[in-house]
């Protein structure tokens, strides 16, 4: 079985998009704020968006479940306050869960946050119990940055995220460490918010103890690591220079990188560098780079023919494709195993 | 000949810091500003600081010439107005030329210009004269952040920059594109400012065309390009769906990258990806690693071992080692020819 561990819905229906836009229209205007009732998106309409798209891809490119979650760009925690995010999230959530629930072989939940820049994480929790709990989502997506590029967080390791931890460890969860799109000129987002994103968020971990108070606490950084594989190197050095353990012992306990690197040297230096236990499937299919790279014929987010022609034994593929993913997500494997899978 | 495209003047008498300490704490205060005659370093000191440091690993690591240039991360200009980083910068240059003149078949300079966030850029253009005309320097470093990490300033492609890019010109030297300290939480300067300013200045010249308004500009990005060789499929792939030219053409007349990588696999993966024209040999040392690896029993930031084991025939290795940078900065090339080099 083959499981793509970071799928976004690009795809949704415009409807979608349009609630959105009325939502923000009406930001310092309650009373014209649009009714979540008022998103009227049908069953086929869903299965149109992923039939033609997300499936269709997957079916041709052959993989078999995808965790998927709301798309990463629209998160947009930066926009309002904590109501216009918590109405967004609990929407793009209930979404994703229709369509778990439409394909139900095929996808599996991981959860939007409605974060707000400056506000209490305690007030992300309702949601994510809900999409654990009642959804039956397997993960969640945390913004480093919630206000879009001006980078006015805390460090993750600083104590204004830990109640986001607490629960993610009481609910045996990993979080994808992902950013939102990049309302600041200097960053491009998906060519240079995203991978700085990762970066910055894996040497926040470095710099601090945070896996020594939260053990069990899991984060995938996507976007193969951002610079950090590539630097690997530097990485290690700096944490020697910071007198903290090595890598393996300080973050791999804890820290996973997927694989939307996008052509083969960087899948080849991946998983020549980062122990293979630490590494997981993902395509991020449909989402950034969306064309077919002249100098192979395939698409550049077919990342499976990367991970098929790397130098892994058939081991080591299996642990990239499926097997991490099931350790790294215990819900998943639980969710699975009921099946029989 | 190995020429070292990448080093700072990170060893400088304790003086120079404590002569910024005063400037800083002066801020405000106009009339308790030190003057620049009151910075006193001789010659002697100058001369152990670079002899039993920077120097004595060029010749036990067996490079012959560095691009030297001031401390980036002590550049700070965010730190004050254009008054502080004037003096600042003219203090650090001359130091630097000094350097030069002591060792003048070891160093050759890069300039720091005297940025302050928000400033027109045509207040660096007589520091940058100086520098180029009067103390022989062949390069120049660019901030494209001087704010320190909140990334306030326009995108390199923005005319803001033209008025540097239009002297650089005319004098035909590149700029190196590197930030100095991050003073943005979020951000370790060294861990991941750096690699993120790397991406992010990339990026924006992808989404532009600064290079058909300034087709001979160059910039050199340092620390091996921060994400950008590693992800090098999803930057061909964004170009493309942005409708760009193949990056060959679109940017690689113009930028470079530098070595500064700490482990083999990412000097593979640089030299694999990247047109060894677009390479040139750097170590930033004596820099952000200074630690030795423990798995190769060597210097993080003993690059050349890395190009050296690299898979490239002698010529290329010469071109990465030497004739790109004469290529690069022409002014560099014609004061080595001037000594029969």
């Amino acid at each position: 079985m083959i499981i793509d561990c970071h799928g976004h819905y690009t795809t949704a229906p415009e409807a979608l998009a349009k609630w959105r836009d009325r939502q923000i229209a009406a930001i310092g205007s309650p009373s014209h704020r649009p009714s979540p009732s008022e998103l009227r998106i049908s069953d086929d309409e869903l299965r149109e968006s992923i039939e033609s798209n997300q499936l269709a891809k997957m079916r041709e490119r052959g993989s078999d479940l995808t965790i998927f979650s709301p798309r990463a760009s629209f998160m947009a925690h930066h926009i309002g306050g904590l109501e216009e995010s918590s109405a967004w999230a609990a929407i793009c959530n209930e979404l994703i869960y229709r369509v778990t629930t439409l394909f139900p072989g095929e996808f599996i939940g991981a959860a939007m946050l409605p974060q707000s820049p400056g506000v209490d994480t305690r007030t992300c929790l309702d949601e994510l119990n809900r999409c654990i709990e009642e959804y039956g989502f397997v993960g969640v997506n945390l913004n480093p940055d919630p206000s879009g590029g001006h980078w006015t967080s805390p460090p993750l390791s600083d104590s204004y995220w830990f109640p986001i931890y607490e629960r993610m460890v009481e609910l045996d969860i990993p979080a994808m460490v992902h950013v939102s799109t990049s309302c600041n000129d200097a960053f491009h987002t998906t060519g240079a918010h995203y991978l700085n994103a990762d970066t910055t968020a894996f040497m926040q971990c470095l710099t601090a103890d945070l896996f020594k108070d939260f053990p069990t606490l899991r984060f995938v950084i996507p976007h193969g690591g951002g610079a950090v594989p590539y630097h690997w190197g530097r990485f290690r050095g700096l944490a020697q220079a910071l007198n903290k353990p090595l890598l393996d012992e300080h973050l791999l306990n804890n820290i996973f990188f997927d694989t939307c690197v996008y052509h083969q040297p960087g899948i080849d230096l991946l998983t020549r560098v980062i122990p293979v236990k630490n590494v997981l499937f993902a395509s991020e299919m449909i989402g950034a780079v969306r064309g077919i790279d002249p100098e192979t014929g395939f698409s550049f987010d077919d990342t499976k023919r990367y991970i098929e022609a790397a130098d892994l034994s058939a081991t080591e593929r299996e642990l990239i494709l499926e097997g991490n993913a099931r350790r790294v997500y215990p819900k998943l494997d639980t969710a699975l195993k009921a099946r029989g899978l």
